[in-house]
């Protein structure tokens, strides 16, 4: 069973912080917005541009991104915790 | 007798959540922006682009989806209770 | 005596729901915002898209369609009471 | 000595509804947007486009007229009160 | 020296309404929204459309036109008070 | 070492209006929304239209303008307190 | 580890203002809308434009910029405190 998200919402799986000590992104606790590590689990075909084309998203599947707090839904597929945002609420790519 | 959407409107029926011991979509309780599980009985045309050109609808009919919770508005369809909502209120499809 | 609405504007005459037993549409009292049911009197020409081309409404002289309660502005036209409202009010067609 | 509305605005007489008992355009006092009618005296040029084409008014000199009550701005011309109101506060022609 | 008005905006000189008695545009005190006359000093050239032309004013120096009386601001300039709007305060040409 | 503004941005020395007595611009301090006076210092290379072309900026370097009071961030440039905002924020140019 | 921002986003070190006495870039205590100083550490691949092609930041790495001071999200990359922000929170480029 898989759950595909429409238009430019993403799927996110939370990824928690465990390596607070060595190099590697620390949000700090007083962050104004604190933004949250995940993993894209599954994306939208995008959205319709003003010229009639599919714009389709920059993130992809298993990529590492950093999220906006407040954004999405929290939902369980097998099991298992997820979060259905839109591409928009994602900041960036921890390459 | 049947109902067609206007615009980018479809017509829902909610299913409700059986299987919550078995893998699937369970919903938590404690989601912010709880979503619901329903099929789409009917879709609208879409609307017309900046282009001229009517952008279809992603969804179609027999599509189970992820709906928000205060989507929609509730009609009696041949005795069967269903849900006119935006397309846009739903969130993805579970496939 | 006629009235054309203008651009995305409708003229529609409300109809009683008299076969609340048997099937059809049934708005329940419950839901959060009300439709009514009615018929298309007149449309208008449609508004001029972003391309410079007329968009048609989707509705015709004689649809059966659902619209929200607080839509539209009451006027009677030869002794008949009807509803100005714009197509954008109208969820969908019942047919 | 005349006046030529700008862009999308018309110039309104309003005509005083004396044939209430007969066929024609009654507008009920317990209406939420109380319209009232009128004849176009003069229209503006149109605006400009997305595409940079003048997109002229559907409404022209001498059309029988139904607006939104709260619409437009009094002035008196040559002695005679009229309205200037812009075309999207025109409900639709009286025919 | 001189002030040439940016993009949409326009340099007006009010004009004070003498001939109340006689023909010509009189603004009713009870009006809502009071409009005043005055005469184009001065036009910008305009804001670039969609399109990526130039769209050009529709008021050019020397109009008569009816102003919303509480658009602008208020300058002097070479000892002449003047008031600087945008075009879209301008309800239309006294001809 | 100097400061480029982004897109729409210029950068503004304001003028202390020595000249009350003589010809010019005077703003009167009733005015309900004061301009002031300034000089254009440097201009960004503006913004990219909906047709993918950049709109170079209607104010050039040197040009003596009139911006809104409220416009703008005060900055330090070189011991000089110049001012950044948008080009919207400038009313017109002194010729 | 590296952080690649997402669409206009771009990643900011934050620049101490070291260098009050001399020539240079002081924004004072007083301002509204108090800006900072900082330099461009990587920049988003852009927003898609209405003509469907990606619009590329103005900034580039190694930018020394002024922005708003309370733009964008603080994050720790490999024990550096930086801020994620918005190119339009960016006034210009100190040069």
């Amino acid at each position: 069973m898989a759950f595909r998200p429409l238009h430019d919402r993403v799927l996110v799986r939370r990824v928690e912080e465990v390596a607070k000590t060595k190099g590697g992104i620390i949000i700090p606790d007083t962050a104004k917005e604190k933004p949250q590590e995940g993993e894209i689990v599954a994306v939208g075909n995008g959205v319709i541009g003003d010229d009639g084309n599919r714009v389709a998203l920059e993130v992809k599947t298993g990529d590492r991104v950093l999220f906006a707090k407040w954004g999405g839904t929290e939902v369980t597929v097998d099991g298992e915790e997820l979060i259905i945002m839109k591409e928009s609420d994602i900041m960036g790519i921890v390459e």
